[in-house]
């Protein structure tokens, strides 16, 4: 049979994370646990060979993905070839006593989402601290605020980005406490009432307990569960799988507002250093990237329905109707994430905005949304209100009319509005006031020193995430 | 047109639940947020007519949807419709000033969502506490543990119940560090940038700093946003919306099981008090009331989706596509976890376990689940263990295959044993033996134990949660 | 308790569509279903008594909720509290002999949704109808095409509309093959297999026949059901609700480019009459009913995965744990698209382009669209191949830098060519081939032409589609 | 990096479809294209080398996977990698002129799509055939229907088998559609103008349309699109995999029954030949194939989101945000039903059904479900109605009471109703009434009789598919 290998994990996820997730990864981990039991039972005073433990660890990086397979073909059992093999290689029998196949590959999968999950917030907090770049450079550099896509007010570009920086700050919280209450499920049986080890200890509830606390203590979770079944609650992976789809919010908001910005060439994802655009058509800088962004957000949307069928499905104390599921959905959230983080990271790295264009952009719209403040001008001077609300009204529309039937390239507005008698401004008045109206961008620079004051924060305790670099993205 | 109810709040949910959600509780909100505003306003300088604020406090009560459905079939504008109807009534017109409908609607709106989660946390609070008891009512009663759906050891009740209830327990936490961390809008303006209060108070920053902060003050939310657009992130909504999921996981879980073990005649949803079964059919009692907890929690899985399509889709600085899904979403995601644990409640209140049915079940899977102690015992009094291996493994698969094929009626696998020369074992060591492993169910008590510790604390917090009464369930 | 409405049924839907789903609809529908099976009954020779089928014929129209709903409160049963009240109007006890709950519900529910698409699928004519006119009037407007939202080459708006009309006729023809397959459950007893009403004939499997055929007839559905269980199977409800979702999805990706047009003033969804924009900001013209279609066709999209939870889920011959969520689901997702063809209808009726912006938008992007053309050019009048590429490619990008940093506000590329003597082409001669360029909107009117001639033949089919105005929209 | 793999295709699929989907298969379908492209240019008169068919065709099967993967590092552009491995293996530059890469790989992917489909529904009438024997041979095995997880009447195994199948024949119905239907983009260009192929054929659009069909020939799908823009419209992508999803419902329902049937060991999955239960707990006989097709089943609904988010999304003339999504849901949903498929059939060949232990259980519940029976011979025996059905209710509640008490071990009904007197009915009257209740399964043998028959009709159209074998399982 042909070789397919997982496209996320082959075209965009980082090797750190795949080394997490590859079939010799968590081989590695297994081996690394069912060393640490071994070495629990020892000091608790099961018998164990002298040597045996060394011997485990002498043969630790030896795997060999095809015997392994070769004999899950005869033993159907994909646990007991990986179990085998090893001690074969170690040349002892003497792992996975008291353990049940779930003691070994609930808690190993745990520790997978675990590093994973430290993985991801390392690389969120490089992303925040570059994002939080990105906007105080450009904190006040005025642009046209747009809801309904339609222009409304003036912001600035540095404000734009901290708006969807603050979205992944906050999503990073979430992560945040997630690291710090993950709950391992621990050596607790074939249902969860730690029988198996029981029996081994002849009931002796204080060595369980010690077992169990040495086993933690190798896992190095925050926190552990008390009453799991044969396996721990699904909504485990759920709340795992939302955290990582909310984090992917921010990016996927900024991604598709870029692509709207590269539409106007206000702004541009870039290129890498070298690129250049088609010779054929040079205006064309496809946002291939940000789409890239707003692609993963799509499959982690998915993600999260399916992690969401696991959670809330247990029949008694557990069965394996998640299994084929959770081999899919949790390595390929993670691998998705990732792939947008590291293709985010590299936008953040290489966009550009075109302030000529942005300050275009204002000029047209800026008569616009001032035409409130030219009323109280008008009123100001002691016209009456009504007479300028309508004066100012009619010359709008006109402006709009002209401008869309193409009667008009630039917004004439103020030379319409200077002309007509009944409002009695001046032009130099009416131009006193756009410019006053070109420079109220309200607090926005204030709430970009907000948000980089809080990832500032963040770099401190991740002073090593300043300095991330995205690798290259095809 | 036919009055279409809201079927979810009109048949499940809670009289508390609707009153948040219901047209006239917004209305009441929106009020008591403008009267809000302008009292801030006030102190802070603005002028305010003399006994405004005493006029608009004096109607807020006074509710009419159908004159306010009549002003927005004209205005076509559903906030200026509820605007001029309070101000109408007021005989004033302060209300609103420097606000946009967004201002308005995104922080009520937010209200709303923050006291639902209140209600939910203390109904998930009294819910915690009622599956305790239970669990701790029936910690040593013990019943056949099924993995794969197939007897595999022995657990007991309690352990079965403070299995779910450690799901729901972690899910609370999530839930607690949502309502600590939940941050308002504010009244940021158009587009986010504060520049309609600004120019309210010319520019005054410290002015609006301190109108936002009166502003949230009346919110009563744990935080607030820094940098939002025009609206609040949508991330919010699907972290909301998913807490409320993972909450429904536990319950869930459970439901789905007592049906299993209804199947099996083990226990029971049981009956509202006066209520039998069908007299054509005694033995037929439904789990009706854990179906339609499963359908909450199927319905509850479906609005994550929902939500999440909102989350990461922002267009600059916001739209409103995103409307008429939060219109649906939000309040009916709160009326499917409120109906769930209005309908679990009931469930923990009514259910039955048939003591004498699941010793039956452990009588007859016992045997079975013994053979490692038999085999034990076997080798202990000097039979090789390949021999009593081999003979016990074929006892065992006659015997599985004579109550399959139904010569016999009870599990008589101590019979066959006692009667293989080849053990040795008499039928009252073997009796022992099998009396021994009827009482093992490992750390299950201890397990339940700590789970109550855990809960017990959370009654401290939430006194009245002990005593809550679900309402009458349909 | 407060009421509180669908807020689907009452902002969006058509009193077509909520006649259907009431809980009056509901209660006509299954009275007329009570009779039919009656009559059947009686004409296989049941004893019916004289006068009984008058006199429930004679008080249907009487439906009193308050009366059931209080029967409700005392059986807790909602089919039994439906038939007292209905038995007791018109003082028979006759009806509903040899039936189940579900003989009657599932029917019926098959019916609701079975005249919902019917309904929907002459609305969704109507549509296309609308759209065809609109793309036929408007085939042969040059407009620049967008590939990454970035200007790729040019076609027509007539060709866009028919793009996305296509994308809708292509579901229409999903939607017709269910209403041609569509199967009914039937008169199947307790757990499908007629067992009540052999009994009731004495087990005379030629009048169950007879009865089955009576009782189809009666619903019209197209074909039915040999061996449902005691439901039919709910994948039938995914089916319906993906179909409908399907049809949504052309209009969405219309709404959602026509949102990003009129970011661009090319185009807008227009005003109803006599509305005009807003005097403070008459360029705001917002796409508030695009965003709506855009939210409609986020709900069906979390629709789909509600029914779909359904499918694949039945538990021996069936259970109610799909119940809650069918009935939020089912008229929910066909309100959501009602809601969405309403809306849709409205924006074919009033949307405008605006020629003179797309020949703006097509002026600025031509040149760069035409250099393979200008290449071409200088190679046939003898210029080598490399030596034009190479001067074209400078003057290109200089060209698109020039216009980003505003030195330019219009594209002066052909002047560019023009004087570098390297092309030797005259500005005469690249003129005549722009203008080539700018008719060249390759097979796009006869795409429209075929699109149009399809649609054609559906408006035979549907003849009073094309008449059809939708409702007035909030 | 270290390798990794799809772990679908690797563990579940099998290998006809890998091969459809594998790196290397899709290589050979695009260069099929190209060389069908070029072909058809030829005959329509464009020049094409002497010979260069031939060259391209003999290295057809020369796929170097690494070789194209650093040109792809190069060039950053995947189509282009591939165009010139092909180009410098055949020493020719004439492929793919007058095309787009979306001109390419539209077509191959909708090609891949498209034979996976025919794959399926081999693979499904196979599944269907063998389903439809299952439910033949048992057509006449009473067994204890069940409503909401409770005895409720008898029905048949070959019924409930029949039961499940229907709903899969019913979704074969819709695969069968979309075969007959699925329309292709064809050579349409950038925009989907065709302006990139007229401008090769200089304008003259009976060569375009006469290249079209060409091509449309070659891919052989049944229809093709007029109107596509830069991509065909992705609803087709949804509308695909929710033919696969609805196609695993019938199977998933299955297979969570025979979980339940397993529970009370009256039915089970079976085993490999030469497999036996683990002999420390022979009993033992885990569903895990079946658990298993309900996980695919659960990835399958979540393809169905993922799939649905392309649909309705469309930016102007289209995009590459799907391009990541489409990557992982198209491969991996045909990979999911696949698996699911080799399981099931699997299933089917191997599961048993134990007629002891549904005799027993209907023995159990035989004589409650009895009981309307007993009131008629009651009554027609000349006891009152109202007498009669006092004491049976009476008899029958205690004796629910007495069995979950354990008070008896076996329904004991008859023997009470027969020692009342005021009931008067012998023990023996009373067996002839039960005895003829343990046969009435209603129509249970002509409904499975009139599913052969379709099933039958559909072996005819599929004459390989009855003896189609899966691969062995994991």
């Amino acid at each position: 049979m042909e070789s397919i290998p997982n496209v996320l994990a082959e075209r965009y996820a980082s090797a750190s994370m795949c080394a997490i997730w590859s079939p010799r990864g968590k081989i590695l981990l297994e081996r690394e646990f069912w060393i640490a039991v071994l070495k629990a039972q020892d000091e608790l005073g099961l018998s164990v060979p002298e040597g045996a433990v060394e011997a485990y660890q002498a043969v630790i990086e030896q795997v060999d993905l095809e015997s392994i397979r070769q004999r899950e073909q005869i033993t159907r059992h994909d646990v007991k070839a990986r179990l085998e093999e090893f001690c074969d290689l170690a040349g002892h029998q003497v792992l996975h006593r008291g353990m049940t196949s779930r003691d070994l590959t609930e808690n190993v999968e745990q520790l997978q989402v675990f590093r994973a999950l430290e993985l991801i917030r390392e690389k969120v907090a490089a992303t925040l601290i570059a994002l939080s770049r990105r906007a105080e450079e450009s904190k006040s550099l005025p642009i046209t605020a747009r809801t309904h896509n339609v222009a409304a007010q003036l912001t600035t570009y540095g404000k734009r980005l901290a708006m969807f920086g603050e979205d992944m700050l906050h999503a990073f919280t979430k992560l945040d406490q997630i690291l710090a209450t993950y709950p391992a499920r621990g050596l607790k049986g074939a249902v969860g009432t730690q029988t198996d080890q029981l029996r081994l200890f002849d009931g002796d509830t204080s060595k369980t307990a010690e077992l169990d606390a040495k086993v933690g203590a190798h896992l190095g979770l925050p926190a552990s569960l008390d009453c799991p079944g044969q396996v721990y609650p699904r909504s485990l992976d759920f709340e795992v799988v939302s955290a990582l789809f909310q984090l992917a919010c921010g990016p996927a908001s900024l991604a598709k507002t870029l692509r709207l910005m590269a539409g106007h060439e206000l702004a541009s994802e870039g290129f890498a250093k070298g690129q250049t655009g088609s010779s054929a058509m040079p205006h064309k800088m496809n946002s291939r990237s940000c789409e890239r962004v707003n692609g993963f957000h799509h499959l982690l949307r998915g993600y999260v329905t399916i992690a969401g069928e696991l959670a809330g499905d247990q029949w008694n104390e557990g069965d394996v109707s998640c299994s084929v599921v959770r081999r899919v959905v949790l390595p390929d959230a993670f691998f998705a994430l990732d792939g947008l983080l590291e293709t985010f990271l590299t936008i953040l790295g290489q966009m550009e905005v075109y302030p000529e264009m942005t300050a275009a952009e204002n000029a047209r719209y800026l008569p616009f949304l001032s035409t409130t403040a030219f009323l109280m001008e008008a009123v100001k001077s002691g016209v009456g209100r009504e007479v300028a609300h309508a004066a100012i009204k009619e010359h709008a529309l006109a402006t709009v009319r002209d401008l869309r039937t193409a009667k008009i390239k630039e917004n004439d507005l103020l030379d319409r509005l200077a002309g007509d008698e009944r409002l009695g401004i001046s032009r130099e008045d009416l131009a006193v006031v756009l410019d006053r109206a070109a420079g109220e961008t309200g607090a926005a620079v204030e709430q970009v020193n907000r948000f980089a004051g809080r990832v500032g924060e963040l770099a401190k305790r991740f002073p090593a995430a300043a300095d991330y670099k995205p690798g290259t993205i095809l």
